[in-house]
């Protein structure tokens, strides 16, 4: 029997997944969900989210693929303890956040929101700066995304922490390793960056508490997920003055809704996730390789821990 | 006879500099205009732009420093033949314009603009993104500050091209040569960068024509001097969507009237002559440096060449 893969597109932007799947896979047969054919030779899948039950059909199941960099959209209790959940890791998402993450860091750093607001009102006026070398970014996340992330912030000047449940070794970052040291990463910050999977621990973890930890007129940049952040907690510190500036790229729920007091608050940047998508040709590369990975007996690169989701 | 040093403070933020000159060079007295002392004995004297006649005094002056990078607000033909004009070459002005440039390069070519406005109006809605790999970054001025920007920007992934009158060997960085080259290095700009000196050569130099040169879509960022932009071209070629955006640091004259159609245009970009300042520390240190230069016999970083007035 010849093993298929299966392909359930969710959102337009993977409409022209099929065709690179067979230029690059031409011995595997290609379908599109619901046509999937024969459900026992499925063996390989690729969605976004999966509804309860929609595995039970394919007893051969092996791996199933994720869009997303991130699986906090994919119920885990719907998928079969046999059959594994790969993450999307693949160089363009990476070089896409790098860039996000370089271009927020920066604008935020160098005031740009507040010479902004200045030009809205036709006033010429410089305020103190400080240089990257004096200035500390903060990166919770050090996964496969917060990693370049690093590295390209220290590379432009910054002095950059990281922090992570696992050691790093990355030049010219230092650490900070789990809970306990979450206060000390926090009080040398200067902008804060989060990149962190959505999972129970995570969920609500930008709160009043954490933000008072933060530097007076620290910054806080979200190209996480939504649903970590307490909104009002973070309105209250901008408020407050505590907070300098809020980016956020992701927001709880998607799309902001429009009676959201995020939008016109003058110290909060929105942008509607756009820091990094999957590309087609490398995310299909990505899987290919994955493929290949398994059919030889190795380990998926992106599989996901059940017991971390994530 | 010992020699002095002279500094004429035009602009408050030289008044930390006598302090600072007299903790890195106790040996030498330092003066502050107008209280100069002994005429024969002034050698050295920094300042920022000096009226006719203002040398006459100094007899034994052999060198006049500028506060800064550029040279253009100093009239050239006020100083005697003998005396040398160094412009500002110092670490933390370097830095500052590398991460003012790699901050608004990042911006324009992650459309950060077009999403403000889309907050503005309340709008979540992402469009397509190209990578920097997919992005040509052509940097005009490749002297003591386009090189460290160039290296910056290759360093995030751009494909960087420089022009400029003399090779330059920089990993990464495609170099275009001199007025025969400059159809070639416009015609291969995504986001041209200007951080050209202001000469007679340089003065009106991005016109309708050079505008006309670049790509459809191409966005401009001026970090030079604004007597280099023709104001009312720069602003047909935005309107005729020639040009997607142009990020403007240096305006002409600065401040920028109240009524300049620039404030309000929706495709511009306005900071107020920040992108770089002279730091006193590292400022004072590299004028000592070359102090010690001098009186080694040396020729000092950054003297001036008179025949092309940077």
């Amino acid at each position: 029997m010849r093993m298929s893969f299966v392909l359930k597109v969710d959102q337009s932007r993977e409409n022209q997944w099929p065709d690179e799947f067979a230029k690059l896979m031409p011995d595997m047969p290609v379908r599109v969900w619901p046509d999937v054919g024969d459900a026992d030779a499925v063996e390989y899948m690729a969605l976004w989210s999966p509804e309860a039950g929609i595995f039970d059909r394919f007893p051969n199941l092996k791996l199933v693929f994720s869009f997303g960099a991130g699986v906090d959209q994919f119920n885990l209790s719907v998928l079969p303890p046999s059959v594994g959940l790969v993450k999307m890791i693949e160089p363009a998402l990476t070089a896409g956040m790098v860039e996000y993450v370089a271009a927020q860091v920066l604008a935020t750093h160098r005031d740009l929101p507040l010479y902004r607001a200045q030009q809205d009102r036709r006033v010429w006026q410089g305020h103190p700066e400080r240089l990257a070398a004096e200035t500390r970014v903060g990166i919770m996340g050090m996964g496969t995304l917060g990693v370049p992330c690093a590295r390209a912030l220290a590379a432009l000047g910054f002095r950059v922490n990281g922090w992570a449940r696992s050691p790093r070794d990355i030049e010219g970052v230092s650490m900070f390793l789990g809970p306990d040291a979450l206060d000390d990463f926090l009080k040398s910050t200067d902008i804060l960056v989060s990149l962190l999977p959505l999972t129970d621990e995570t969920r609500g973890i930008f709160d009043a508490r954490l933000f008072s930890r933060l530097p007076d007129g620290a910054s806080f940049i979200n190209a996480g997920r939504g649903p970590q952040v307490v909104t009002a907690d973070l309105i209250a510190a901008l408020d407050a003055g505590r907070l300098r500036w809020a980016v956020l790229d992701v927001t709880d729920p998607e799309p902001l809704p429009q009676d959201s007091p995020l939008w016109d608050h003058p110290k909060v940047v929105i942008t509607p996730h756009i820091a990094s998508n999957t590309n087609v040709a490398s995310g299909v590369a990505s899987v290919v390789a994955n493929i290949r990975r398994h059919q030889a007996g190795e380990t998926p690169v992106g599989l996901v821990d059940r017991s971390r989701a994530y």
